[in-house]
């Protein structure tokens, strides 16, 4: 959410309301996270009007545009926008964020989902979303299609010889020609490769469907983490996953969120965190609970834990791993619904650090040293006050431990991750064939 | 093409062969436009690499993000990109250009294309593409879904209320439930109602269904037009057609495009002229001239006037009025194929005017008042260079006569154009009912 991860920041004093369609909003956040030296801005988004419009600000401009205009408002900071690979078509797609890629110089990536919810479907002339594995057969086609027409210029195929009237190579450009299960394709692309050869490819779904596509695509993935035990696992489940489909795992870097509250004293952190939570109203939030649940809103009493009986994560076709989250942290801590409102509310599954900079500075050096994360994701309770307060309280300390760059040291998004830029499928069998 | 409108434009010393791709290219661009005092930049498209890439630079960033872009190094000059209703959801489209409205503050515009060719059908799906009719039916379907989109929110629906803990009214935004030939989309839109109600609409097909649509639909129309005698029939045939609608004339602004090539003198202007006519490589541009009549580039011999039995205007599935304008062009003054490629390669069938700054502020004056337009599109032969002697030449001239702005009057394109913003049709109604 535009005014930060907290459902209730937007009735802060300090918040704009209409913070989700202003650009001055967003460059602000992006300025300020590039004077952090952050790898990138990430903007998560589904193509459909989610939950209560009473509750909370849910209407905001669409990313991939917010993206470009971001590209010329920032000189640094990569630039990772969600799209859908179940309501876009890949030519589109792969045009736009090769587009973005060159606009901003090669800061651009792409975070893949598959959309779920019948919601969105209905937006694009569907009864109801398409089966889980179905989505992520598509989605797996999706990038296959993408990265042939990322790939189907040869990255010298512009001569531009303006002496002999040859603008570019006829055979270093071709046709990609692309007949699967969902889409046919002819290109190529209407662009030239771009910056970084491919966009970065981030996955953050942590259902089982979402790791094989990670394991096989992601060079970033977001996650939701509560335990540094349940971090670990996922970090070295996918690591493994990712060696097993025979690639390097240094090439997937793991990304947890946290949701920061910080505080000059822990008192003072804890009394913002409780600020934050009071301003929730519980009936909206109860019933979206309930919709993510698939129970009715008065099987959810406030003052008790969940019921028993709920749905295996086998029979939820929408966002699996958020539901499995959610269940199990609400029988692990024996929460009431009213407690797991307000955790989610905070951080919405996301790991919530309240205290102060040492204390959070302290959380990311174990996790970052224990093998549970290669990089985090910075999801403020509030808007831009908790991304300033990061930048200027949290990332100083980072850096005189030694943890965090003090300058960028590249200038694509690819070389803030350190990940290799893609070789081009086809150029490479050009040069084999000769 | 991004180094101007002669299709030669690139193989000048001048000219940067990766502008396609460059921000800083558009950049300047569109700030020059803006110190010109200009409505807006319009930037064309195809979801497609057209033509060779041998030929001439056809590789390009895609428009919207484009758009997006520029938002963010303007601040007062509209923003026009192309978009095709052939291979877009209404959903996705509708939510961009309300994105890039909000983003520039009320300044976006949509060209509305039904893209012509198979090569472009066969990056989606298709074998071939649409008949012309069904493509512009499903046009007119396309902008009746995007403005149930636009107007799904009420422009007072954000209350914002912190204090009760509200942030918009549900009752002023609903769902669309459109159910269509072509689509079913059930909305609503994702984005609160934008500055300007909606994007302002612009079309360019001059054919009979193009015409057709602009009556029921555009509030500006690109159209080529050679002559003043045709250019006034053609502005008082759209008038007269957009009355008969029921809608007020005043409400589509007719603009021509004119090619200017300046010079300090008219030897100049012409020697200008020549030297990128000279360039153009007539093997290519022959090619690419028989693909648009239909017919094999062995029967066009390059010193010999078109062949006698072309295909009728009817027959043709593709941009049909460019087909028609090109051929009306050669036969009526008796050109040479040789002839014909250097007018086509200088403005591709738009109006070449060769000259002074006076004798080009002269043509405008005289097509503006002579009700032949009411403004122009702007389409130097290079870029930046030729559209910032322009700025510098020929917009003091039209100042000075009492033709065009000194200073931006207004904060949003509808504003430049003197449109009105639309209504909300629901809003409307909802008052109504009271």
């Amino acid at each position: 959410m535009s005014t930060g991860h907290h459902e209730a920041s937007w009735r802060l004093p300090e918040s704009d309301p209409h913070a989700g369609t202003s650009l001055a909003h967003f460059t602000r956040l992006a300025q300020t996270a590039e004077r952090g030296k952050f790898d990138s801005v990430f903007f998560a988004d589904s193509p459909v009007l989610f939950g209560s419009v009473g509750r909370r600000p849910v209407g905001a401009v669409e990313p991939t545009v917010l993206l470009a205009a971001l590209a010329a408002a920032t000189e640094q900071i990569g630039l990772i926008a969600t799209a859908s690979t179940s309501y876009n078509s890949p030519y589109n797609l792969a045009r736009r964020f090769a587009s973005i890629d060159h606009l901003s110089g090669g800061r651009a990536g792409w975070n893949v989902v598959t959309t779920a919810g019948a919601d969105a479907a209905r937006n694009f002339g569907l009864e109801d979303q398409p089966l889980h594995r179905a989505r992520y057969e598509r989605a797996a086609e999706f990038l296959e299609v993408a990265f042939k027409l990322w790939d189907s210029w040869d990255d010298d195929a512009v001569l531009a010889d303006k002496a002999a009237g040859v603008w570019a190579d006829a055979e270093r450009v071709r046709a990609v020609d692309h007949a699967g299960e969902h889409f046919s394709v002819r290109g190529p692309l209407d662009v030239p490769r771009s910056p970084q050869g491919r966009p970065v490819i981030v996955q953050a779904g942590s259902s089982e469907d979402g790791k094989v596509l990670a394991a096989w695509y992601a060079e970033a993935v977001f996650t939701a983490q509560q335990t540094l035990e349940e971090a670990q696992a996922f970090y070295n489940d996918l690591k493994v996953r990712t060696a097993v489909v025979g690639r390097n795992p240094e090439g997937i870097k793991i990304l947890p969120g946290i949701v920061p509250v910080l505080g000059g004293t822990v008192a003072e952190a804890l009394r913002r965190e409780r600020e934050l939570d009071e301003l929730i109203r519980p009936e909206y939030a109860r019933n979206e609970l309930a919709k993510t649940l698939r129970v009715a809103p008065e099987d959810l009493p406030l003052d008790r834990e969940l019921p028993a009986d709920l749905p295996d994560e086998d029979e939820i076709e929408g966002a699996k791993s958020r539901y499995t989250l959610i269940v199990a942290l609400a029988r692990r801590e024996r929460l009431t619904v009213r407690e797991l409102i307000g955790r989610l509310g905070g951080g919405r599954g996301h790991r919530t650090l309240a205290g102060t900079p040492e204390q959070v500075a302290d959380e990311i050096e174990s996790w970052f040293l224990g093998g549970a994360a290669d990089g985090f994701n910075i999801m403020a309770a509030a808007l831009p006050s908790g991304l300033e307060e990061f930048v200027d309280h949290v990332v100083p300390l980072l850096q005189a431990r030694g943890l965090f760059r003090e300058e960028y040291t590249g200038s694509t998004l690819r070389e803030h991750y350190g990940l290799p830029r893609p070789a081009n499928q086809y150029e490479a069998g050009r040069l084999a064939g000769v």
